[in-house]
């Protein structure tokens, strides 16, 4: 998609052919900065800083991070270490253990001398695909809001987090259907919530949703209920690190409380996702996906541009007050409307997800 | 209560002896500041740039607002144009219009002469009943909290926004239960929703409970479903705005948000209240209490201190992006466990409330 009306991807190979360029998330909107990746602890570095962030660009991180491993050494020996180094970067996202997967899939069993051409073809693969992938999320997700712009003339959709094309390759899954229904011409306005602590939506989905031209407006977290219960909001639609085989739904914090919200108003919630972030190995996730515990100072200090343009960071928070800052939770697949795949549309069920993947049926 | 080991209520009349003093709640965490009030024009300011704020310190203000008005002009006429001008600074509280309403009660009919003493007279009542009505809600919501401990040993107790002793003259409504069990010895725990836009919860609350010894966590509004989901919330209770006949409660965006979540988990929802929160005129809340749409800046930008120890203010958001600002919602009074009054606990029904206040039941 477009920054100032020139094309970027969130993450490509550099000039020199092995090196690997993204843009620093942790720096939007207020400062476009490309970062430069030179080694699997450079990958490691900017998804644990969440330099990049969004289930799918982490998995495309990780999938170079263990190209650059394998150019510096080609054992099996170091592509396991450098394995088991980026798989614990972060604990909620499957995506990123699936691309690891697909790394040390394509290059073992070759001889050594192989591994690094096939593990940057394969990483190259998991771009383009998660390309194409979100391309079709955006086609099947948009006869919804075309549905709803056919009745009412307009459409306001909700949105928690960043699920867009900064979370992924390119396109986004949530936010990928909003850029095709704009580009249609149907007038849709989205309802951006801020995203405490790390303000993902107030940040980047409003930055995204600006540089493309789609009309939105920020919210606190706190009045999505609100909207809903004023027939504000004729849609819901998020993005996910996790989903399991029930149809559970692991995201952003705060995911649940709009899920409940959207229940209580019949106010349609969908989730998009690739097949990426299904995880078929665990049968329910409520209770069961790991919940990453990050750092108490993102709650309790806040970035952001001083009147000189400089940028600052101060402590909102009582002095010496402690914050607990849960990065992820888990909305019970009986809230979920529906899934948004490459595949098409499903109920969020075991049933619906097996209908859109056949072959993960079991004998 | 205390700050600081001094004892501190939120109002005063000052040594002048007409003139009225409060703290500067737009200044906390960072700076305890006392602000003189010497108009009605003053009180009205304070209560909408929220100097002072919660239902029953802006009606306590606005009480002395009208008494300082009528020592400048006591006519008729200016106590009508001093009510409405004072009505009008926050729509949602009814406390508000309570107050008002007891000054001008307490003037009407009176000669000229005597009407400001009767004023200050009946606003020190105010206040003196605001603080024994809070010290019996406390009382009254213990029981609450003591059949958790005696269960489970310890309490982990989860609020939104700040109805404590800064939103009250002192004790407050959601957290004086909460001091008396502290105070009995109870090992309480109080997970303290940040409440953005304006962050109450991280500034308000976390202070007060630092002051006064009791554990508690700063969270983002976003973890309260999580928390309740995982089993680490025993029981919420919050204050109110406004309670109408049938049960519903206007209180901070985003209690609704919580009170579902709750129900989701069957964690219990109380809502403390003294008897001035609720509008008996009203049938229901849900869809008919008015919003206050506040100042996109309150979303758009932060206020903290800087590692130097200065304050300063940044703006967080995408450039450009527009937000919106609901101060308030509704919370239906099915998803409410419970009301703590001065009179005791009720039912969130109509049934319930006018057993605690038969006088209201209609002939």
């Amino acid at each position: 998609m477009k920054i100032n009306g020139k094309p970027y991807r969130t993450i490509w190979v550099a000039a020199d052919g092995w090196s690997v360029e993204v843009i620093d998330q942790t720096k939007l909107p207020h400062q476009l900065e490309i970062v430069a990746l030179k080694s699997a602890d450079d990958a490691a570095m900017a998804i644990k800083q969440m330099i990049v962030r969004g289930a799918p660009l982490i998995g495309a991180t990780a999938a170079y991070g263990l190209a650059m491993a394998l150019r510096a050494d080609a054992s099996d020996e170091a592509l396991e270490r450098a394995c088991a180094m980026l798989a614990e970067t972060r604990p909620t996202a499957i995506n990123l253990k699936w691309a690891l997967n697909e790394i040390a899939s394509a290059v073992r069993n070759r001889p050594r001398d192989e591994r690094v051409a096939a593990a940057y073809a394969r990483a190259s693969e998991i771009c383009e695909d998660d390309v194409e992938t979100c391309r079709r999320i955006g086609e099947n997700g948009l006869p919804l809001i075309e549905a709803i712009a056919a009745k009412k003339g307009k459409v306001n959709l909700l949105t928690h987090c960043n699920a867009g094309w900064l979370g992924c390759v390119d396109w986004g899954t949530a936010l990928a259907p909003i850029y095709m229904a704009y580009d249609k011409g149907i007038d849709i306005h989205v309802w951006v919530d801020e995203t405490r602590p790390r303000n993902q939506g107030a940040s980047l989905s409003a930055f995204e949703l600006s540089g493309h031209g789609v009309k939105h407006t920020i919210i606190p977290d706190n009045a999505g209920g609100h909207l809903m219960q004023d027939g504000q909001v004729d849609i819901c639609i998020v993005g996910t690190d996790r989903v399991t085989a029930n149809g559970d739904v692991a995201n952003k914090i705060g995911t649940y409380l709009k899920a409940l919200a959207a229940k209580d108003n019949d106010v349609p919630f969908h989730v998009a996702l690739p097949h990426t972030t299904i995880d078929w190995t665990m049968p329910k996730g409520v209770g069961v996906i790991p919940i990453e515990e990050r750092s108490a100072d993102e709650v309790l200090k806040m970035t952001g541009r001083l009147p000189d343009g400089g940028l600052a960071t101060v402590e909102i928070a009582n002095p010496g007050s402690p914050a607990a800052n849960p990065g992820f939770d888990v909305t019970p697949a009986r809230l979920v409307t529906g899934f948004i795949t490459e595949r098409g549309r499903s109920a969020a069920t075991e049933e619906g997800l097996l209908g859109l993947y056949p072959e993960r049926r079991k004998a």
